[in-house]
């Protein structure tokens, strides 16, 4: 593998490991800095995850929340991106190994967030479909209308269908968003496009093993969530959790004991970081998250940083277990990070991160959201409509805000969600 | 396999097989009359092909130009629609055999289209890139900017680089498009979003058999059509064939001997008619196409008829060789094939098709494109807008015309093909 040769010149170079909210945030920051910066990232796009499950369920397309990074560092001239699949670091020598070959760095900042956890149960990884990614969004879209389309060819019996039954596991807000758009798709979508269907074939669960729903948020907050879902015909299980998924029997086990017969399992029960070869264990702690000081700096690698959903700090006071692995703690770090780094290579103090948290939320269909913010609870249409603008301000680019807007005005006003397409159908991964 | 229940009632079953343009116009004007329909098409949706040369150089979205044919008959009761993949049909039985069951048919419609033609050349077939569906047009936009990411990543040498070398074969309107589309990124996004790549390390090529570009239309947009792909910097041959291409050396052999390297060869150099087993071989005629009477019935299947793109009818006096396979003819006679299937219920004589020529056109790039419509001839600015117009007014359904509008406005006002994004990376077929 034959060393890259990148653009030189006397600034020090820092290696950004992932095109998240965390490395993007950094590279705005770092831009027209005495600095070299290159960013690395599998893909050639930002991924804006909050909203991949409109994309699962037909309400918006790819590009709508794909961001491309090239995009992006275009006009950063002290900016380079290589898309690049990163195997290892060696600490050592100071470089990061990639398919495409070595990048030598001066300083490392890894900010390649989170994946699913199965909690090492390898038959949930294998039986379920997640949703943390864009390819992973458009694959359970498939599914979900491959499903239909094998209902409706099959005699119908009085009894649940397995391919009309969809089971989502985990209440946070990926989950409790999913359950909400695949109600509402019930409601909206299968009557009109499936008129030969029962109706109410169609059943949508929610597993979930705390004794509430978005567990992050207040009582009330989860309360509400319930009720809506409830509304709109969700089935919630609290206090459970999923012991088993046989695909081919379709078989799913509940820690009650309770079997259901399913084609679809959704799983957003939990995530963990992404850690690379080449670190030593002692500095990996709960969640599969790198430990942290204050300063986002690795212990005994002085010139190693980890910022966002992947890095576990324990010394902001207000948050001794480490931070939510959420979007804000991942933008907030990044943009102390384009400080500090550039204070260590003037030489002076860096200062220590403190997480400022402005609030959550999450929605669960139409005019149906929760909303927290500085000690303002809200819940119903406001919420909603404060969701959806937020968002909206979120989004990378202009362009992906218009066309967010576009197709949101389009399916409220036509209680549709457009986009119901299977462009590659979704072949489940192979025993 | 057994035989599929469908709703059943005393009126007569027609199967139409395909939903393009021939297919969705015909259900169009048979939604409410006494007549049962069901339409089969192996996607859900219909494909608007004239853009998909824009999603493959990323200045649309597949959802834009998609329409999911359950929407499309939702509102008409005696219309149903199955995904199917049709095998064979059984002419004696009266049966379409599908990857999904039997179905039975009182008269059957085939409206399957065409794909694309290498004429028996099985390595040009396994090597080249095509654009007949929104999967290869997707294949398509990976492949461009994988070929952009690996010429970052190389030495570059003086001459020309294999990675940014493409060749499109075929001088009709998706090759002239194509080639348009990929000038444009040339000159719009690779400056800004590839600094490292040398300014034009990136060309352009078109190759056609014929002595000029869109041989169907008059010789002076044929020459407007040259000209500016010319400006553009494309390097059009005419009077040129592709003799052979090997993928593993990028070598790619012209007609004159010539030999060039790349990575890229996008076939648009002909189309051939889809047919399907079960019918005698003496009714294909040239372009595997059914030959046809001037019902579009086939000879000798009083019950069997053909629209569209794969069929062949010599009958109609201006077309002694059969229409030229363009969505136009395959709306025309869908339209008239509606109304006939009616009269041959009724027991009433079945009309004669004969196509009216409203023109045609084609886009080259930015304030480039030619028009040429009941003796007049346009080409530059006016016919480009004429074009976009038009294709806005031919799109399926309203929140298609306003996404591609949209998509459309921004690209014009920014000069950019937004979506530059590979979801799925393009992984050429084994050999």
């Amino acid at each position: 593998m034959t060393a890259l040769t990148l653009p030189v010149n006397s600034f020090p170079h820092l290696i950004i490991v992932g095109g998240g909210f965390a490395g993007i945030e950094l590279v705005k920051h770092l831009s027209g800095k005495p600095i070299r910066v290159t960013l690395l990232d599998r893909n050639n796009y930002h991924t804006f995850q909050p909203l991949l499950y409109q994309v699962a369920s037909g309400g918006l397309g790819p590009d709508a929340i794909a961001y491309p990074l090239r995009k992006l560092i275009g006009p950063m001239t002290n900016i380079v991106f290589r898309m690049a699949e990163v195997q290892r670091v060696d600490t050592l020598n100071k470089e990061v190994i990639t398919d495409i070959g070595r990048f030598g760095f001066d300083f490392l900042c890894l900010a390649n967030g989170a994946q699913t956890n199965f909690f090492g149960n390898k038959e949930l990884e294998r039986n379920c479909l997640t949703l943390k990614s864009i390819p992973e969004a458009l694959d359970l879209r498939s599914q979900i209308l491959q499903e239909f389309e094998k209902a409706i060819n099959k005699q119908q019996a009085d009894g649940e269908m397995p391919e009309l039954n969809f089971v989502v596991v985990g209440g946070g807000p990926t989950g409790v968003e999913t359950a909400g758009a695949l109600a509402e798709i019930r409601k909206n979508v299968l009557p009109s496009d499936y008129r030969e269907l029962k109706a109410n074939a169609m059943k949508v669960h929610i597993i979930e093993a705390a004794p509430r729903l978005l567990s992050a948020m207040q009582v009330a907050s989860s309360s509400a969530a319930f009720r809506s879902l409830q509304q709109l015909g969700v089935d919630v299980r609290l206090n459970t959790s999923v012991q088993a998924y046989d695909r081919d029997s379709g078989l799913l086990t509940l820690s009650n004991g309770e079997v259901m017969q399913t084609n679809t399992v959704i799983w957003s029960a939990g995530v963990k970081g992404n850690i690379l070869e080449g670190f030593p264990s002692e500095i990996i702690g709960r969640g599969n998250r790198y430990r942290v000081n204050a300063f986002n700096q690795l212990e005994g690698l002085p010139n190693a940083f980890v910022i966002g959903d992947v890095a576990l700090m324990h010394e902001d006071p207000a948050y001794p277990q480490g931070h939510p692995m959420v979007a804000p703690v991942a933008i907030q770090q990044a943009h102390l990070f384009a400080k500090n780094i550039m204070r260590l290579i003037e030489g002076k103090p860096m200062k220590a991160f403190s997480y400022f948290d402005k609030g959550s939320m999450a929605t669960v269909g139409r005019h149906r959201a929760v909303f927290e913010s500085f000690g303002i609870r809200l819940h119903g249409f406001l919420a909603w409509w404060g969701w959806m603008f937020l968002h909206l301000m979120l989004l990378v680019g202009y362009r992906n805000r218009l066309i967010v807007f576009v197709n949101w005005m389009w399916n409220y006003f036509t209680y549709q969600r457009a986009i119901r397409i299977i462009i590659r159908k979704y072949v489940p991964k192979p025993e």
